[in-house]
Order: C-alpha cells, then sequence, then structure tokens
C-alpha cells in the first residue's frame, strides 16, 4: 500500500483513483472546487461525470492542495490540459525532491509546442514527472472493463514502480522510455478524429473514415519520429490503438464535434453544441506549426486546419484528401 | 479504354465491375452459376449482394469462362478464397503469355501455407500476377462512397498500368511492390477481427477492443515480418486499415461470428448463423502453422484458435490475453 495523491477529479481523476483505491491503495482527490469536493464527499459519485460508480467511503476529497501532495508516494495530474501549466505552477512549493507526478491528459501548448510533461518539468524542476496513455474511455475503466495502456517514465525504475502500482486484472499496463512519441501520438491523434468525424457527418462510410485514420496516423508519425519519437509510439496503443477508440466511441467530443461540422455547422457551432474542450481544435494549430516547423507534409492536419479557421467546405476538404496524387503508398518501398 | 474480364459476380466482384465500367472500360462479367449470369443480365441489378445498385446495360455477363479471358487486357479473379485454385486451374487453357490477374479475395490455403497470389501463380505460371487489398466493403465502392486501396505487383509498371485503369474521383489507389505483406495482412487480420468479435459479444467496451485491435496488428505484423513481408503492409491500408474496418463494421462475417461466440454460441452454431463463409476461421488455423513455423509468438491467434477449436470459454481466453506478463509494450525500445 502506498499513498496517491490525485490531482483533479473530472471523469478520468476519479476513474484512476477508483482504480488506485481497488489496488489497495490509500487515495486523496484534490479538486480546485470546493463545491465538487462536497459534493464527491457526500455523495460518493461522481454522477455528472461517472454516473453509476459508487466512491468508496474512505477515499479522501480535499481542496487543500498542500495536504493532496505533501507525503505522497507518488501524484497523478489529471486536470484539462489547458489547466496543466497553471496547475504545475500552483503544486510546485509543495513537490519534493523527485517526488513523482503522471501526467494522464494530453495536449500541446500552441505558443511554446511543448508537451504537457515538458510544461510540467518546466514548472517543477525537482518532480519526476511521467505519463499514462492509451485506449482508455474513463466510463469504461470506472465499470471494470479489460484496459490496456502504456506508462512512459525517464528511468526504467520509474516506470516499473508505477506499472507495479497501477496494473491489476482488468488494467494492464505496459512500460515505455518514450515519453515525446507517446505524448505526440496523445495529442496529434485528435486531429484525425476530427477529421473522421468530419467524414462521418458527411455521411461517408467505413471506408473513408478507414482510409483517413490510416493515412492520419501515418502522417502523424512521420512528424513525431522527426521531432525524436520512435515508431513505436505511434502504432502502438498510444498512438493508433488511442485514435480507434477515439474516432469509435459516439462520446468522443473531438469525434462529434467533426460530426457535427460535416453536417453543416461551424467550428463555433460545434464547439457549443458540445459544451466542452474540444481538445483536437487546439492541437490542430499546433500540429499545423509543428509540420512547418519539422518540414514535415500534413495533408489532412492541413485541411483540417482549413475547414476549422478558414471555412473551407468540409466535403471538398475530404474529397481532396482523397483525390491526391496517386503516390505509392510507402515511399520508402521500391521495387 | 481497355477490355476486362471479372471471373466472380459476387458483391466484390459487382462493384469492381461497375467501378472500371465507371471508369469508361469495357467489363464482361463470368460467374459459374447459369443462374446468377441470366439474373444479372435481365435484372441488371444484384438483388441479393449489392441491393440498389444498378448495372449498365452494356455490361456483359457470362458462364464461358474463354470468352472472359480471351482478349482481355487484364482480368479480376474475385472469386472466394477456397475457390481460387480451383478456378485458376480453369482459367490456365485460355490466359495468355504475360495477361495480368489481378486477385482481389484474401486467405491462406491451410495445408501448404500459400497465399492466394502464390495459388494462382502456380497454377497459371504464364500469368502476371497482381493483389489488389485495403479497407473497401463492397457496398460502399458500389455506393461511390470515398475509398482508398492498394495494388501489389511484380513491376512497378504493372502497378502503375493497374493504378491508371482503377483510379477514380472516389476511388483512390496507392501501389505497392510488397504483395506478400499485402496479402498476409489481408487474411491474417481476419483472425484478429474474430478476437475483437468475441469481445463485443463479450460486452467488453472499446478500451479492450482497441487493445486486441493493436496488439493483434503488432503479433501479425512481427510474424509477415519475418516471412519477408514489409512492416508498412501492416502499419498501412492493407494491414490496420483493413483490420480497422473489419471490426467497426457490423456486416463483417468474421467480426459477427466472434461476436455470436463471446455470447455463448460454438463456433460451428455462430457459423451456421452467419450463413457465409467465415474466413478468419480458416485463416486462424493457418496463422497458427505459421506461427509455429517461423518460431513467432502469436498469444492473440492462439487463444482464437483455442477457443474455435478447443472448446476454451471466450471471456477465460480474453481475460487471460488482457492479464499476460506485463512487459514492456515495444520490446525494441530500450531506456
Amino acid at each position: 500500500m502506498v499513498k496517491v495523491g490525485i490531482m483533479g477529479a473530472g471523469s478520468w481523476g476519479t476513474a484512476l483513483a477508483l482504480l488506485l483505491h481497488s489496488n489497495g491503495h490509500e487515495v486523496t482527490v484534490w479538486s480546485i472546487s470546493e463545491e465538487e469536493v462536497q459534493m464527491l464527499s457526500e455523495k460518493r459519485e461522481h454522477e455528472s461525470k461517472l454516473p453509476g460508480v459508487k466512491i468508496p467511503e474512505d477515499m479522501i476529497f480535499t481542496s487543500d492542495m498542500e495536504s493532496a501532495i505533501k507525503g505522497k508516494d507518488f501524484l497523478v495530474l489529471a486536470v484539462p490540459s489547458k489547466f496543466t501549466r497553471s496547475t504545475a505552477r500552483s503544486m510546485k512549493p509543495y513537490v519534493a525532491d523527485g517526488q513523482i507526478i503522471v501526467d494522464v491528459a494530453k495536449g500541446i501548448e500552441e505558443d511554446t509546442l511543448m508537451t504537457l510533461s515538458q510544461q510540467i518539468e518546466e514548472e517543477i524542476p525537482q518532480a519526476d514527472v511521467a505519463v499514462l496513455s492509451g485506449p482508455s474511455h474513463a466510463e469504461e475503466v470506472g465499470r471494470g472493463l479489460p484496459t490496456a495502456v502504456v506508462i512512459g517514465a525517464k528511468t526504467e525504475e520509474t516506470a516499473a514502480y508505477l506499472q507495479d502500482k497501477f496494473m491489476n486484472k482488468v488494467f494492464r499496463v505496459y512500460i515505455s522510455p518514450d515519453m515525446l512519441g507517446m505524448e505526440l501520438g496523445g495529442s496529434l491523434k485528435n486531429v484525425i478524429a476530427l477529421a473522421a468525424g468530419i467524414a462521418d457527418g458527411l455521411g461517408y462510410g467505413d471506408n473513408t473514415k478507414a482510409a483517413l485514420i490510416t493515412r492520419g496516423i501515418a502522417e502523424i508519425a512521420r512528424l513525431g519520429v522527426k521531432m525524436g519519437g520512435s515508431i513505436e509510439s505511434f502504432t502502438g496503443l498510444t498512438g493508433i490503438g488511442d485514435l480507434i477508440v477515439t474516432c469509435a466511441s459516439v462520446h468522443s467530443r473531438n469525434r462529434k464535434a467533426g460530426y457535427l461540422m460535416g453536417q453543416g455547422m461551424s467550428m463555433q457551432e460545434a464547439m457549443d453544441e458540445v459544451k466542452m474542450v474540444v481538445e483536437g481544435v487546439y492541437s490542430a494549430k499546433a500540429a499545423a506549426k509543428l509540420g512547418k516547423k519539422y518540414d514535415v507534409a500534413l495533408p489532412i492536419v492541413n485541411k483540417v486546419n482549413e475547414v476549422l479557421f478558414e471555412g473551407k467546405d468540409p466535403r471538398e476538404a475530404v474529397d481532396e484528401l482523397m483525390l491526391r496524387d496517386s503516390k505509392t503508398e510507402h515511399m520508402t518501398l521500391k521495387w
């Protein structure tokens, strides 16, 4: 048994808190919202974000950051990506030298083009930052359905330590040294999920969607590998695996926002309808910038940006993608 | 305009006949069934296999093999895989030296472990055999929905020639020299689709399915690369792309048979219910044999075989797969 502090009481933070508690660990969950802390302490269920899943009586909820961090064997940072940097900054005074922080959100900062772990390291230099990623709907983890994820860390020791704490009968954990590739895959896949959603919204079929997903992961991988990530992170659970789960889900905000745009809504109308942060919209801009910076062709990412920010007709965008030069599928394969 | 002979009037053969006709080519379709030829000639619609899609008046249907082959610029072989060898044997006397035959079915012969193109080459040594594969439901191609596939051939010249004939506004064709990898990916993916269907039938969620698909393509790729295929064929349209479309589809026979077994049916009951050839059941045996022959660990393939042929409980099989040793996801990535 170890002590864990979970920063953030959204659906993913709550699901992981339940998982770690069921593994026998002492879990404290921090939320910035006093109201949320009270509600969770009293109702013992997150009715809006994880309905129907009971929260054990001995799980502690607090809005006091210090008590959620101090003396904990490791921390899980589960706030939405746009709050990662500010939350890390607030956490800094309480984090001990070498204390492990596992980031479980995904995103790229538009201005700095930094991944979330890079932002956390910049804000909390004394922390040992790790990441957890893979195809994992929070609701399904909350319900105990079999799930496989990857934990990436700077040392094999930290990765193996965390693997041991998270792993159980229904939650399988692999480990990897490639934090960068994992984070790029997890963020950029949301842009491809938007494209797949757009195709769905246009009434195109499974063939179109499968082509966009497959070509999409290939272009993301080209970029990620050029940036220093490993190809395996893009062809594995944290790349194609995560993308498949996102594109298959009717719950995915990225897919849904794309779907609504395919049906004729503007980006703003789609965002208003989805009512939650659509990560892919922010990542789309960052991805396009990265493509330019690293000189990698990103046809799908660029078309998504045109649809999002330049009023491009979605049908034209998909048709143009399908009609591109008929180059050999894999430029590396020669006769 | 060129002359094309399509061997086989199933849903895929008919959809490709329509595609090539719409590209301005003269198309003759052969079927072994005189009844089917009459029906198609008169009704100008394949009511059972491609309902609602009109067949042009100038498309020729025949049960005379010689007239469908002789003088044609290229042939498309679209019979189910278990009839590929026998059909090729019947075609041999009429095939000219260097005449191109594009195989569009998928499968591995259980006894010989040969791919379909290898079987065709053995039966018709004078032919120039090529393959067409990728995420392509026949119904969607028949309805003109955007689709991307790969054509593999022994020479770039043949591949480029075929690409030019098949390609149009909604049907994008890439080319590849890796026929073996394409064919292995297309056949073996049906075994993984069975596993994904079983997980669905058990009521497991998207997380489980995405994990099985991702781990599945990885194990198939390990085998295929050891056999001489290129990794790109497994991470591209003919591997993961085709697998995604199969696992997403409610129409896929492989996924459906798996689903029914997950719900408690035996293999035979599931096969009877699906009423059509379930390719993955045959490929499962061949895949397991290939794994032994090439000394490659195939955990998902082996569990599927246990469920199919040894009465293994599907829930136990999936649970065991999710609970395997927590090895690093990618054995090649080191700290």
